[in-house]
C-alpha cells in the first residue's frame, strides 16, 4: 500500500473496511497500482447505441471476453460493464481484475431522459464485484427518481463492501446543449454525486463555458483558460479532493487528442480516465498501444 | 450430452447448476435433442390476440391439452404458455416436455406499449417449468420498467435455477414500422435482452432496413442480402454467439416460407424456431408435417 | 409416458406438477425408463463411514465425478449423494442424470443416533435436483427431532416442486439388533416415512422375523417365508402400494446374493433399489457388469 | 491467473464468479501467489488458549496490527482470525492481504466439546473478508450441531461471493487421544469437512495410527510411513484432490520440524501450511526467516 | 476533540461514525471529559441482589431519579442500567448524560449461571443510549449461548451507531472461587470479550493468582505483586491498549480501598472505574465526595 493510495482512502473515513478494500484493490491493480491514478475501461456503449455502433469497427469486441482480456492485458485499474456482459465473463476471468458492475442503463430509443435499473447489489456480490456503477442525469425531469434509486442501491452496497461509481452527466431540462459540457454544470454534476455519496465519480472533460447566470459570478476572474485548471475544479468540487474522480473521453477520437485529455486530467489532479470506445473500437493492437501511452502519461513518463 | 450442447452450456458460465441443468433439459429435449437447436411451441396469442383469431382456425387448439401433446407428439425442445394455459396441462404431462411460463402479457385493447406481469417464479417452481418467458418492448415508452421487471424476476429465477428467455421485440417511441424489423434494431434489441441476463432470447427475423441514422455507418459496406447473413449478425450481436438464439415467424404464412426460415436460421448459426400460429393454426396433420419438416431442415436433412 | 409411469404419478394426486415432473424424469430416465422400476446410485458412505473404508477397495471411486459417470453410463434413474459430493460435480453433468440431494447424514462416531442437516431446498434449486433425501431412525430416541425436521425440509421442497425421499432404517431405543430388519418393523418404518409424506421411500430388505411382540397376532398365518412376499408386504404398508418403496442392499456382499435381492424386489412389486457399496466399491468395469444385469432382472430378462 | 490456479479453480463448480474471485485473491496473492499452495497465519490462539499463553513469549504480538503487518511482509496467503482482532485492523490494512473471519471460537475453560459461534457473514461483508472460517470437532457429541451452524452460515456465505474455510479437528465422543490425529481420523474428518461444502479444508498432519477397528482392513498393505504419503491420502480423501486442503502445524516446535513437515506437505500434494504459534510466538526476525524458509519450500527451492 | 479522545478513538478504525460519535460522547462528558478516563455508574444491583440489598443502605436511591441525578451531578462519564431503571428517567434527563442499556441481567434465584437478555438494540436507540452492556460468564456452562447472544446484538447495535460494552467476569464450570480473579483469567476474560468485537471492557481487578497450570509459563518472571502492573497486563490483553477497559470495584468497601484502585487503575494505564455499591450505597453527600476524590485521582490530582 503505498503512500498516495493511503492518502485517498483516508478521505472514505465513513466508510467501512470492505468499502475500503474494494476502492484498495481498484487503486493497487494495474501497471499504475499504487499511484493514486486509474484506467477504466467501460463497456456499456452496447446498451447505450447499440452493438454495431458499439463494435463493428473492432467486431472481436463483440465477445465479452474481449474487453476482460483487454483491461488485464493492458494492465488497466478496473472492467465496467452491464450484467449480460460480467455474467458471460465473471467465471473465466474470477479474480483477475476489479469488475464494476454498472447497474442501470439507457437506450438510443429512450422517450425519456433516464435509464433502467438492470441489476442489484447481490449480482454484484455474486459475480465478485468491486463496485457498482450507476447513471444521473443532473437536470433531466426524471433526476429525483434516478437519484432515489442509487441513493438505495449505494446505501445496500455500502453495507456489504462493495464500493460506489456515479456517471454524473448533466442532460435535459434546461440544460442547453453546450451547458451539458460547461465547467460550472460539470463541476456541480460532480459535486451533486459526491454528495449522494459516490465513492468515485465520472465526469466529462468540462469546457470553459460558463452556463448558468448565476454561477458567472462565481467564476468572474478565474482562469479557465486550460483544460487541467478545469480539472482542478471539478476535483475541487469534488470535496476538495477527498473523493476520486475519473473523466470520460466521450466519443471516438483522434489518438492525440486522447493523449492530451490524459496529460490534462494529470496535471490538473484527476485521478484518471475511464475510456471505452476509444480503445476497444481500436484494433487490440492500437488498443494496447493507446493504453500503454495514456499509462506512461499517468506514470508522468510521456 | 453431446459437444454441441456442452459448448453452448460453456457460455453460461456464471450460472448455477440448476440454471444449466434446464437449459440442458431444452437441448436435449425432443428430436433436435443433442443438436443444439430448438423448436420451440409458444402459445401466448390467446392472450395477445383473443381466442378467436388465435384457435378458431383450428378448434381442437382451444383446448390446453392439444398443444401440449402437439410440442411432445412433434419432437419439439419445450413448450411456452402463460399461466393458466400451463396449470391447465401442466399435471397431465408433468416431465414430458420442459415448458417455459410466459410471466408477462399483453392484450388486443392495450392503451399503452407495456405487458402485465402474470405469472411468478414461484409459479414456474410449482408448475415444473424449466424457464420464464418475459417480452420488452425496446423503443416503447414503458421499456425502462419491463427491464426492472425482468431484471427482478430474473435474478429471483436464477437464483433458483430457473432459466430466463427474453422476447425482445421492438415496438413503440421513435420506432417506424419499418423499423421493428430493420437489421439494426432487431440486432440492438437481441444485444439488450442478453445485456440484461437473457439466457435464451427470441427476436423477429430482421429485414435488410437499417433505421438508425446513427447506424448506418457500422453496417456500411456489410452484404445483409440474406436472411442467414441477418440471423448471423443478430448471433453475434449476442455476446458474439455465446447466447442461445431463436427466431420467431411472426405471422401465420406459407409454409414453404416458414421452411425457408428455418433454413436461414440454420445457415445463419441460429438457434432455431420459436414458432407458434403457423403450426397450432393449421391442422394437427399439417402441423406435424410442417414440425417433421422444420426439424428434417435442423438436422440438415432438407 | 408410459402407462406404468402414469400410474405411478396418479398416486401422488395431491402434488404440485413440479414435483410430479422431478418424480417423471427419474422414472423416465435411463434403462428403466418407463417401466415403473428404478435403480438408484446412492454414495453417501463417505459421510457415514468414511472415506477409505467406502473408496479404498476401488480407488477411482474417490473422485465425485466417477460416481455421476457411473449411473449416467450405467443408464441409472437417479443419482443421491451429500451437498459437498454434488457440488463438485453438478456443472459438469448437469441435465444428465436427476440427482437427490442427501440433505442429512450420520457419521462413525456419532455419539446419539441422529444426523446433522448438511444442506437445504435451496441447495437443491441451485444443484438443478430433483429431489432431497432424508434419513430418519424410527425407534431412536431423537426420531421426533428427525420427524419434524424432514416436515419442514418437504413441506418447502413440495412447495418449490422437489420430490422428497425418505430413508427410514429403524436403530436405537428399544429396538433388538434383529429386530431392525424384523418384518414389522420394516413395514412399520416404511408406513412412517409414507405418513410423513415421502414420495419415495428407501429401506432395507426385511428378514422374517416378527419384533413386536403387539404385532405378532397380526402376522400371524400369513406366509412370511419368501423375500417377494415380505417385499410385497412392504409395498402394501405403504398405502397399498401408492407409493414408490425401494430398497437398500446393505454392506458388500456377493453378486449372487444381489440379484437375487433384485429378483425378490421385482416379484414382490417393489420399484427397485438403491445400490451403492456393492457398486462402487468393485472395480468400475465389475460394477458396470453387475448394474447391467440388476437392469435385466427389472426388465424381466433375467 | 496461472495454469496452477486455474485448474484449482476449475474444481469448484458449483461456485459462482464471487466465491472463486475471493478464491482467486488467496490463491495470487503474496510469493506463493500462482502456485497453487498457500501459507496462512491464524491468530485464534488468543481465544483459544488466552492471552499470554499466546503472546507473552512475543509481546509485540499483542497488538493486531502485529499480525496483519507480518501476514503481509512475508508475503503470506492470507490472515485469518477472529471478529475482534480483524475489527482492530482492517481498516489500516484494507485491501492489502486476503482476510479470513474465524466465525466460532472456544476457549480453555469450555464444559462441552463445541465452540461459539463470535461473527457473521454480514461481518466478513463489512470486514472486507474473503473468507469465513469455521472449526468442527467430528466426534464430538455436539458436532452435529456444528455441521448445522456452518451449514447455514457457509450457504449464506456462498451466496454473497465469500468463501467456507472449515477446520475439521476430531476430538471428544468415542476418539482415544491418539485417535484426533489418526491417518484414518484425519482422512474421514477432511472428507466431513468437503462434503459439508468447504472450499479449503484445514487439518492437522496425521499420524501412522489407525484408530477405527472397521477401517484397518482398508488401510492394510497401505504404505503410510511417511507424512508425505499421509498427506496424499488425505488429499485424496478431499475428493481427489478437487479442494483445498491445508495442514496446521500444532503446538510451537523446532524449526526443523516445521519444515521438515512443509516439505511433507509439499511432497504429498497438499496446498500449504496454515501456521499461527509457530511464527508469531517467534520475534518477529527470527518469524520473518521462518516464513522465507517455509515459503521457499513450497517454490521447491529447499 | 482532545489528542487523548482521539488517539483512543483511533482504536476503533472499523467502527462508523456513529458508534465513534457515541464513544466520543463518553469520553467527552463530565469532569473527566477529554482524558481518555472515565467514571461510570451503573445500577444493575437491583436485579442481581435484590431491592433491598442494593437500596435499603441509602432509600433515596429506590428512586430511579436519584441515579441519574448523582452521575450527572458528580460529573461522571455515563450511567448504566436495566431496562425499567432507563425508562423511569431517560424523559427526564434526556441528553443530560450518555446512558449504558445494561441488556442481559441475572438474579439471586438464578439456578444456572448465564442471564436473560432484558432488552433490545431498539430499546437503546427510542431511550437514545449511546451503549448497550451485557455480561459474559467466561467459564460457565452456558457461556456459548451467551456469546452468540452478544454477538447478534453486538452486529445490530453497531450497525446502529450504539457502542457495546461487555461486563466480563469469569464463574462457573472449571474454575476456582479465587480462579474468578486470578490475573490469568481476568486478562484472558477480558481479551475474549475483545475479540467478541467489544468496544468497553469492564472486568474485576484482578488479584496475583495464576489459576490455569498452562499459563503458569507465561506468567514465569514477570512481577505482579501490585494491582497497577495487573491492571497494565489486563490492558495489554485488550489488543495492546486498543480497546477501553474499565474496571469495577466489586463489593461495597472502605473509602480508601477504593480510591487506591482507582490510583491503581490510572497507574496502570487503564481507563477508568465503573463503580455501583461503593456510592450509592452511600449517603449522597457521601457518594458525591467519593466520586469527586475519585476524579481527582484520575486527573493526576491525588
Amino acid at each position: 500500500m503505498t503512500p498516495a493510495v493511503k492518502a485517498i482512502l483516508a478521505g472514505y473515513e465513513s466508510d467501512n473496511p470492505g468499502v475500503k478494500a474494494n476502492l484498495a484493490r481498484m487503486l493497487m491493480q494495474g501497471r499504475l497500482g499504487g499511484t493514486g491514478k486509474m484506467v477504466i475501461l467501460p463497456v456499456d456503449q452496447g446498451f447505450e447505441h447499440g452493438p454495431a455502433r458499439s463494435f463493428a469497427p473492432n467486431p472481436p469486441a463483440y465477445d465479452p471476453h474481449y474487453h476482460f482480456q483487454l483491461a488485464i492485458d493492458a494492465g488497466l485499474s478496473a472492467y465496467a460493464a452491464p450484467l449480460g456482459m460480467l455474467e458471460a465473463g465473471a467465471d473465466t476471468f474470477a479474480g483477475q481484475i476489479p469488475t464494476i458492475l454498472k447497474v442501470n442503463s439507457s437506450n438510443s430509443w429512450a422517450t425519456n431522459i433516464n435509464q433502467a435499473v438492470t441489476a442489484s447489489v447481490d449480482d454484484a456480490l455474486r459475480l465478485g464485484c468491486s463496485a457498482i456503477g450507476f447513471t444521473i442525469y443532473p437536470g433531466a425531469d426524471d433526476v429525483f427518481d434516478m437519484i432515489e434509486e442509487i441513493r438505495e442501491l449505494s446505501a445496500e452496497a455500502k453495507s456489504v463492501g462493495i464500493a460506489t461509481v456515479i456517471w454524473s452527466y448533466p442532460r435535459g431540462g434546461k440544460l442547453s446543449k453546450d451547458g451539458e459540457l460547461a465547467l460550472d454544470v460539470g463541476a456541480y454534476a460532480a459535486h451533486m454525486a459526491a454528495l449522494c455519496g459516490a465513492h468515485i465519480i465520472k465526469v466529462k472533460l468540462p469546457t470553459d463555458h460558463i452556463e448558468q447566470k448565476d454561477a458567472k459570478k462565481a467564476y468572474e476572474g478565474g482562469d479557465w483558460s486550460t483544460q487541467a485548471k478545469r480539472v482542478a475544479h471539478v476535483k475541487q468540487a469534488c470535496f476538495n479532493g477527498r473523493r476520486l474522480v475519473v473523466f470520460s473521453g466521450g466519443a471516438a477520437k483522434g489518438a492525440d487528442a486522447v493523449f492530451q485529455d490524459a496529460r490534462d486530467i494529470r496535471d490538473g489532479g484527476g485521478n484518471g480516465s475511464i475510456i471505452g470506445r476509444n480503445t476497444f473500437q481500436r484494433s487490440r493492437e492500437d488498443a494496447m498501444a493507446m493504453l500503454d501511452k495514456i499509462i506512461a502519461i499517468y506514470l508522468g513518463q510521456e
